[in-house]
Order: structure tokens, then C-alpha cells, then sequence
């Protein structure tokens, strides 16, 4: 069944009855993923009266795991301790971790205490792994086999294993539960019966630990087309696996953190988060921005004579600056993303330089010479045209020059290139932009004795 | 064995004595991502060198494929005519089929025709869909089988498909090739020897269309956590499948695609693209950031007079605009990354433009009182520092209001948000701030009488 407004509207109004059979059997019929959203329609009250319900059709964690984070924190706040623990007890160890990582630190610990003594230490292991590391996103229901075992045992002990699990990969521990090998569920299918697993499986298995950073744990997974790599420790135990479809989501998340980071966002700046948090996420940018544009100011103040003695400067000087700060955004927008997406394999650095310096100064000199024409049919000054095209030709090079040097520079000194790069480019060519302009004005004034 | 500087050398020496036996059995232990980078490092004619060695290894289509676009339209177009064609013939259809995409016309028309029948005709088939679509990315090396089948039978035919191919659900397919079933490799493995297939399968199988856009196939498969995706005509028959590896590659295009509009790039223009390319490509987003640019330095321009009367005000007008375009840009990146993620599935519209224009307002205040209290200890001008406030207030709202509502119309006109957005929102912010900031200022010095 599809979400749309007609039974969003007869769900809330089933709602109001608590746990119903047609609220149950409707719910019982609709997607994890449009349960979540569901969740966005609701108000409080709605949302806490629809974990009951979900919990009684063991649907809560499916569908809750799919609402975004901050939306999530808002409504696990909003439940009673009781509903909270009957959602811990039915979720796996690792949706309980993540449930229970968005919870105010004393209700987190007071909950924790409420579990019984096993899952409570096994939760307290995922909550132990640092934030965007494998530990935090891995599955821990493995199937796992023994190379003792035949095929045929190897199958039978599949036909037994929960039957919700999917299983691509069959991975071969012994009885210290070290990871020793990896058979594809086709070997083991399609093998004769007695064969030994010891056989059929790889004993060279690619895996990752707890510690390993997501987004490299994304990489590893893309790069050799895997559908789940294994997580183990420093001594091989097998802890669980991290599976493509998680990795779909970090690539997802790194994408938005890339976009953030050139605006100066934070990554949970979203379109939920509340008004007074954005503004205090938002507020160092501007203030950065602020003291830059002050800087700029100061540098064109230097200027003040030169723009009394022509006031049609102050009117265009703003386009050498703005002309400027685009070619320095594109250049910088293609090679921080070619360092991003690893195309530097394919090209040097030093041939990017030049071949971005030589479009800056291409572009400079078709929109110098379009602007000096466009400023001398407008205003009639000779001087003030060629002032501009010299200008937007020195400026452009500039910022091409900085636009491809900023993001390798800081790419070499092991900084992300996408998060300064913008403001230090921006900062340079509307600087240089200002002062090119002014300076070559006031030279010509001189020259020609004003 | 990895890519290092060492043997990259001893690769390039041996590539002089063309298909030696010490060459082969290094590139042979070489990876297929790597031997596509070590295509970077060479010249043109080490890279025919190397084509030609790798096609005796039979290695040359899976590493090919890895190589970035551009870069393989360039090294294609330097291949002898008998080593492309040797490369069609020992390709998969969809591989051929891309590898042709990049010859030119008439290359392409001449390789087609020189390849045998049937092979030709399914390379056809490929080349008729749209780039872009499901029916240029899916693979047609499938593994079916038929409803009528035993389980045990079903095994057999895995047992005897090729080995190299990854297997992860099983499409069962009637006489006449069309999908009525797909059965999970696990539910075949556990299944008693007689069962038929039959009652193992699902015959509900979502499927996507060959001209179906490569986007929409991905939402789909990261949706529903699919592994692989069929491709089916109008009439059901089964087409080829589309895998969650060339899903990954599709998000990364993807995230590629959202960065580069916010820059007014074309999505070929790469680090390795010729400088004449992306100069054509780059310049009309030059022009029209020329165009938008004189029309803020015609508004500028209409208040000449009382620059000035008060030339300080030329050093501080951009201060509001460029606060004004941060604050713009920021809103902009938040909406626009809300609607491509579908987080607006969690909150209404309205509510998100209240909150960025509370947010912009806030901004506004808390910037203007300090450029205020900046320009007051710096000028001493009570007047320019009233000005500053006003303005900074007046424009920072204005800028969260566009920047939260043009891509949020964009969107409902089905235009795609992260291309128009950032030139409409930064034109707005730019004129209205200069335009408030001196507009203020004129009021300001008709009010003292100056």
C-alpha cells in the first residue's frame, strides 16, 4: 500500500483510538520507509500513540531507523521510559545503540541500567566505537560457518539461520571465532555434498576494523565491488559486517557534508533543525565573512581619492571582483572534486595548473575586453576600459592560479580541500580584485596628469 | 601486487619490447583499477603498447571500463582499427557497446559494420537507448532459470554457468524470456531437492524500464536495499539487470552533477578536460555573471551623487552584499540539499521558510550590530553605522526568503533546484543590498540636511 493524504488523514483519525484492529492492519501494510515518513505528518501525540501501535506489530525499529536523526531525537525524547524500553528489548543490539546514542546522557544510562545484563554489555560495545567509525554502522547477525563443516552441513546450518538475514557471503570462522576465510553462497550451493568448506572458501579475506572511518570503509567497498565487507578486531574475531546498502547511505551523507562545506554549513544544519541552533551554526561563518568584507573594505578605502576624483569606479568595481570570484569557484569546484573522486590517478597536478591558468587567462581576456567594450559605449571613458580590461585580465589568472593551488595545497597538507578552500579564494580575488582595479585607475589618473 | 613508482618504471621499459613475457606476468598480478591508472602515467604510445599487451591477457575491457571518459574517448581514438576491433570482439555486448559510444561517428559506423551479425546487432540495441537510462548501464549476463525446474535441477544450472559472474538472486524466466519470478540463491540452496521453483519464488518482482533514467533506478535500489534491479521491456521479457556497484557510480555522478550546477559547470568538464573545451564550456556562465554584474553597477550607479557626497560609503556597500550573498547561499544549500534527499517527507514548506527567514533576521541583527559598532570605532560616522544595521537587517532577511523559497518553486516547476538557484539568488541579494545600503544612505543625508 502507497502513503498518500487520504489515508494519512484516516490513519491519524485511527490514531486517536490507540491500538485498533483497522489502525493495526493498515499499518501491517505499509513500508518501513513510508512509516517514517509518516512519522513527519504527525504531531507529538500522534507519533507517541504510533510507536505504541508499531510496537505491537514489531514494526518500530524498521521504520523509526529510517527517520532522519534530528526528527528521531526529537520523538524518542517525547516517549515514556516504558515505550523506550520495550523498543530497546525488540531492536538489535545496534539500533538500540543508535536509538540510545540520540537520548539525553542521563536518561541513556538510566535506560542502559533498566536491560538485562547481555544485551545491556553488548549495546555498551557499539556505544564504545567513536562516531562514523565501522563499529557504529556494522551488522552484527552474521551467518557464520566453521571449515570443518561439509557443504552439506554448510547448507543445512543456512536452513536453520533466521530467516529475515541476507546472506551473499558465508563467512568461515573457528572456535575462537577468528575470521578465516569467506565462501560465496554459490560455492557452497553448487558443491558437492562432503566437500570441505576449508575447500571452498578464500582464506584471504579483505576486512576492516571497528576503528576504520565510514567513508573508507565506503571506499573499500566500491572500489572492489564488494556487497559487505567483514569487521573484525586486532586479533581476527569477527565482529560483524558493514553491507552496501549502509555504504549507499555514507556515500549519500559525505555527498551532503561535500556540498555543506562549501557553504560553510555544518552537517546537522538541516531543513528540521531548530531556528536558534542554525543561527548559532551559522553565525562564526558570518562573522568570518564579516571581518573578510571589512578587509576588503579597508583595502578599497585606500582607494578614496581615486574614486572622488571618479566616481564611476566606485559603480564598477564590483565587476572585476565578481567576475573574478566565479572563475576562481569554478576552477576550484573541478579540482576538488577531481581530488575527491580520486582522478588525480589519471592526471599530474602540475598539467591541471596550467591548463586551469591558461582557461583563467582566457577568460579574463574575452570577458575584459566584452566589459571594456560594454563600459565605453555606457560611460565613453577610455581610461576606465582599459583600466577594467587590464584588471579583469590580472585578476582572472589570479584566481585561477589560486583556485587550482588552494585545494591541492591543502589536500597535500592533509586538510579537507572542500571545507576552506572557498573563503580563502573568495577572500583573494575580491582583495586583489579591488586593489587591481583601483591601483591601475589610479596610475592611469596619474599618467594622464588628473 | 600494488602500483608503485618502481614498477610503473619497470612497466614502462618492458612496454618498449612490446607483449614480453616479464611484462605480462606483472600486469597479469595487477588489479583492474589499478592497471586503469596506470594508463595515466603513460604517453599515447606506451598506451597502445599496453592495450595491446593487456588484450593478450584478456584483461583489456575490465580495465578500459575503469578509466575515466574523457581520457578513454582520447586513447580509443588512437587505437589502430584491428586492435579496437579485437577489443569489441573480446568485450561483453554493454562494454562494447560504451566503447563504441566514444568513436566518432564514423569510426563507430565503420567498426560496427565490420563485426559479425549477431553480436552486432546486440551492440546495436545498446547504442539505441538513451544515455543515461537503466538500458545503457545494466548488464545482460544473467542467470535464469525456469519456473518448471526442480530446485535440485536449478542447482545444477548454477553449477554449469559461468564461473565468473556474481550471482545473487535467481530470475526465473517463461518460454518466451519474460520475468515471472525471482527466487533468492539462499531459498534454492535450502530447499528439498524436489521442490519446484515455483513455489520458491516471489512473482512480485519491482523491475525498472531499459529508458527508465539511471537516477530513478538508483532511488529505487537504495529504496528497497536491492542488490540488483531487472530490466524489463514494455512486455516483460527480461532485459538485463542493473547491480548496486553501478548504483554507487551513478550517486557519485550524481553528487558530481548537484556540486558542479552550484558553479555553472558542465558535468565533462574535468581536470584532464582540454583548456579550449572548458573554455567553451565556462564562458556563458561568464558573460551572464558579466551581465548580472553590470546591472548591480547600473544600480550603484544611480546613487553617485551621494557616494560622493560621502565617499566611505564606496569602501562599505560591499559589506552588505556579500553578507547578504553568504547568508543567501547558506539557506540556498540547506533547501536545495533538503529536497534532493527527500527530507521535506518529514516537514512542510512553510514551516521551513519561517524558520530560514527567522534564522536570515537573526543573522541580520547580530551582523549589523557588530559592522555597526566596527565602522563607528573605524569612521566615527553615526549615520553610515545607522545605514550599516538597516541594510544588513533588511537584506539578510531578503536573502533567507529567496534562498529558501526559489529553489522550493524551482522544484515545483519541475525545474532542478541546484542549477538556476545560486546566479537568481546572488543577483537579488547583490542588487537589493547595494540598492538598501545607498538607498538608506540618501535618506540618511536628506534627514541631516547634508
Amino acid at each position: 500500500m502507497k502513503l498518500n493524504s487520504t489515508n494519512i488523514s484516516i490513519i491519524r483519525r485511527l490514531l486517536v483510538g490507540r491500538k485498533s484492529r483497522p489502525l493495526l492492519s493498515i499499518l501491517g501494510r505499509l513500508e518501513p520507509a513510508d512509516l517514517a515518513s509518516l512519522f513527519g505528518q504527525l504531531d507529538s501525540r500522534e507519533s507517541r500513540y504510533l510507536v505504541d501501535a508499531l510496537l505491537s506489530l514489531d514494526k518500530t525499529s524498521e521504520a523509526l531507523i529510517l527517520v532522519p536523526e534530528q526528527k528521531l531525537e526529537k520523538l524518542l525524547g517525547q516517549l515514556d521510559s516504558n515505550i523506550l524500553k520495550s523498543l530497546l528489548v525488540y531492536s538489535s543490539d545496534e539500533d538500540a545503540a543508535y536509538f540510545l546514542s540520540l537520548l539525553e546522557i542521563g536518561d541513556r544510562h538510566q535506560l542502559l541500567e533498566s536491560l538485562e545484563g547481555p544485551k545491556r554489555q553488548r549495546i555498551q560495545l557499539f556505544l564504545d566505537y567513536p562516531e562514523g567509525s565501522a563499529g557504529r554502522v556494522m551488522s552484527t547477525k552474521i551467518f557464520t560457518i566453521t571449515p570443518t563443516m561439509t557443504a552439506a552441513q554448510g547448507i543445512e546450518e543456512l536452513r536453520n539461520a533466521a530467516q529475515e538475514q541476507s546472506i551473499y557471503y558465508i563467512y568461515c570462522i573457528n572456535d575462537e571465532r577468528q575470521l578465516v576465510g569467506v565462501a560465496s553462497l554459490r560455492a557452497l550451493a553448487t558443491a558437492p555434498a562432503q566437500t570441505a568448506i576449508e575447500k571452498l572458501m578464500k582464506r584471504e579475506v579483505i576486512s576492516v576494523h571497528p576503528f576504520t572511518p565510514a567513508d573508507e570503509v565506503s571506499r573499500i567497498v566500491s572500489h572492489y565491488d564488494f556487497i559487505a565487507v567483514p569487521v573484525v578486531d586486532e586479533t581476527r574475531h569477527l565482529l560483524g559486517i558493514v553491507t552496501v546498502d549502509d555504504v549507499l547511505d555514507i556515500i549519500q551523507e559525505e555527498a551532503t557534508a561535500d556540498i555543506y562545506a562549501r557553504a560553510g554549513l555544518q552537517e546537522d544544519d538541516r531543513i528540521y533543525t531548530p531556528a536558534t541552533s542554525s543561527i548559532k551554526h551559522r553565525m562564526p561563518w558570518m562573522i568570518l565573512n564579516l571581518f573578510l568584507a571589512a578587509l576588503a573594505s579597508s583595502v578599497i578605502s585606500l582607494f578614496e581619492h581615486t574614486m572622488s576624483q571618479l566616481i564611476i569606479l566606485a559603480s564598477l568595481k564590483n565587476i572585476v571582483a565578481g567576475i573574478g570570484g566565479n572563475t576562481a569557484i569554478q576552477t576550484l569546484t573541478v579540482v576538488t572534486r577531481g581530488l575527491a573522486t580520486g582522478d588525480f590517478n589519471f592526471i599530474s597536478h602540475a598539467k591541471v595548473i596550467i591548463k586551469e591558468c591558461t582557461v583563467g587567462l582566457a577568460l579574463g581576456l574575452m570577458t575584459g575586453v566584452c566589459a571594456g567594450i560594454m563600459t565605453y559605449v555606457w560611460k565613453g571613458s577610455a581610461l576606465v576600459s582599459i583600466v577594467i580590461v587590464i584588471s579583469l585580465l590580472l585578476n582572472s589568472l589570479l584566481a585561477a592560479a589560486s583556485g587550482a593551488l588552494i585545494p591541492i595545497a591543502l589536500k597535500k597538507w592533509n586538510l579537507d580541500p572542500a571545507v576552506g578552500s572557498g573563503v580563502l579564494v573568495t577572500m583573494i580575488t575580491d582583495i586583489f580584485g579591488f586593489f587591481c582595479f583601483l591601483g591601475t585607475a589610479t596610475i592611469g589618473l596619474y599618467l594622464i596628469g588628473a
